[in-house]
């Protein structure tokens, strides 16, 4: 039975995650933290893992206190750059026995099109990467844009491939989307969506698209809980989900 | 029989248009001018409209030309914005006998594309414009863009739509798009496309999408001939085919 | 205030409408009837208008019902073919005070989807139709399909329109689709969609595709608010809720 | 230097193909054979790998000429079912030094979609497949989509995968598409489109889509010449070029 803590508790991720926690045999909810409550609650709860869906401003200050406790952490919380994960690296490192997974996306889709981006990134010329969601989101690209942008353009690294050709001249700021690693990443705000990744691949004549399309909050479940029964038996920093699969 | 001159005849698009006008048993085709010729052949060869599909930093001159010379104009390249067309306006006042038809694109389901979304536009609390084209295109974004937001604005605004909504607060530059006229848009530059419009619309549990593809350059052809027949009788400023449509 | 009972009220579309009738300021939710409940009850409880989600295999029995003893009728269930709705009229001449609305799709998104399919259907050589929703539907294609085929039927026959071309000459049974009224109908089942409905038009070189997408079984809300509010007013058979909007 | 002949010639793809052979350094294009020429010619020229773009009433005649004549054969011509392939791996057993390639797609991004179908089947409760192709062609559906289907098929079964979820009682006939393997295919032909296949995988709340779509019938070329070049060293049949790729 592992004793499990869930940060931004009341929020639609959470809530979704507190109720299948509670639900499964081998996890037990002891701690339901938001904002404005004591975050202390985790220690006094006995949570050996805690789960954060929080927010890019909060979520650093959750990390360092969590590495510092020595309880394991799952966060989905976006965000996440280079230099943030060099900061969990650096907590982790005094605290060699804890496990930190951060996943910019915990469903299942999702990393498949991040597999299949890098699989495909060798073949093309071109490629970019539209992302939509619902327009409550904070941040922009989401997380799982940049890390498919990452992946992608190591993938290309790998062959020598030239950067993506555009002849843009005249271009309205903003226009061709923010630059991450090389890949154009274009993020569509809008009503009615929910979490939405297309890469596309393009070479004379043909392209190649993958698309991910999560309808309900709740298809991160099985990703998140996956993470929770795993990450105290992978110390260090994790990202993304995958190494948790048997890909 | 009408005498019909085209500038930027060594294009992929001039070409086309060449040959169609070569064909048409209504038209003669009596001057291709390209980069390096004279413009003044124009004049010379008796051309009463000429079709210009160039570049926008060459069009502004070209027109000139044309609309002093007295010759009726059907213009193809892109990169109007509404100072470019108050000068093409400010120059017509002067030549009363003169049309100028300046169209972002010819292809007939550009233009129902731009119609739907005009009328959609008053029933949906979002919209973004996605529009995607081959890498050697110049200018971001796509006249066709350009005019579908503007025709997006004026429709939202005659109902008092609010802004679409956008939580945005950690923004990569460029990751949410250009801003045009308080839409949106995004625009994709790939290997092996030619030219694509999507416009997405979306409300509380539900999206309209409406999206163009041009596969081929020859989709331009029919318009372009029913502008070049047309562009006489109709003297001044006239923007887009749509007036020449029976909609 | 209007008397409002709804059958099928125990169903995931019926749950979500007596929810909004029970919120809504002028409708006052008089009977909740589902399957193995008395139908009567309708009657007894006053009800003027009812709402009917229930199941292509019972809806003719209940629509007897209702218009036999006077009561309005706002009805989604789907499964209405030409002969369906001619019993539909039959019984309304021997009530010609009362009002029939029978619509395959309340959400605005999907009217404006057939709307534009019957604009653009005479300017394109081929038209197709894929319909994609969840699993547990009962009935292919989809009402709204079958009356977007129609509506684009209608328009391609005013003009004259030859049958989209196809060619082939070896197909596996089911390959090449529905023929609903001469359009190509395809119906995709699939775990995780909810309700999406895409019409493809082509012709040489050019493509338009409008698509709806419907997420969440509340976007049938408003439209369905919106009948039961006009059906009183509109006696005989209304069939779709474009003729109350204004469009 | 490989001699290689193209029966088929005067197709799209077989012209298409011949250039491509002419203009290869390590090619010579010996004979172009179409319908009414006479097919000895193959033997008589001398050529050592013939490429087959004919048409599903003809390619088992043809390619058994070859076969019996000991000349390698490179097959894109479409509609091999289990049986024709069978029949082939009989011709070949009696003459073991030939090899014949035959592969429903040639373009990169159709195997790609084909071999990250195969990877995500076991993840989704759901699968059905949407080709869509120009309408001059001949068989529905199209090779591609068999193969994608069987090997989805193939995927699924080893993981003991369910059959996708479906609840329709009241079909119109082919709305379901055709049963391939048991899975739903659904093929759309259409002015304007080129070749096109869809793969849509879904679960509860997510789903994901692979799209693979090619323009321009060059797409195919850089296939059709790795076959032209490996198929000597594959005696024996070979189905799809996925085994000449490093995947």
């Amino acid at each position: 039975m592992i004793q499990v803590g869930v940060l931004g508790a009341q929020g639609k991720v959470g809530r979704a995650i507190c109720a299948a926690v509670a639900a499964a045999d081998d996890l037990d909810l002891v701690a339901e933290v938001d904002a404005g409550d004591r975050i202390e609650t985790l220690v006094e709860s006995g949570a050996e893992v805690v789960v954060d869906f929080t927010h890019p401003d909060v979520v650093m200050g959750n990390l360092e206190f969590l590495v510092s406790h020595g309880i394991h952490a799952v966060v989905g919380t976006t965000g996440f750059d280079e230099e943030r994960l060099a900061r969990a690296r650096e907590w982790l490192t005094a605290q060699p026995g804890v496990g930190v997974l951060i996943a910019p996306n915990f469903a299942i889709g999702a990393v498949l099109t991040m597999r299949f981006a890098a699989q495909a990134a060798r073949f093309y010329d071109s490629v970019e990467i539209v992302e939509l969601h619902h327009p409550q989101k904070a941040d922009a690209p989401s997380g799982t844009a940049y890390r498919t942008a990452a992946m992608i353009a190591q993938a290309r690294a790998a062959v020598g491939r030239a950067p993506s050709p555009d002849a843009t001249t005249t271009e309205l700021a903003g226009a061709r989307g923010a630059d991450v690693a090389g890949v154009r990443v274009h993020s569509v705000r809008l009503a009615g969506l929910v979490a939405h990744e297309e890469v596309l691949f393009g070479t004379a004549g043909e392209t190649l698209t993958i698309r991910h399309d999560s309808m309900d909050r709740t298809s991160f479940v099985p990703g998140v809980l996956l993470a929770v029964r795993g990450v105290a038996d992978r110390v260090g920093l994790t990202v993304g989900i995958e190494p948790l699969l048997d890909l």
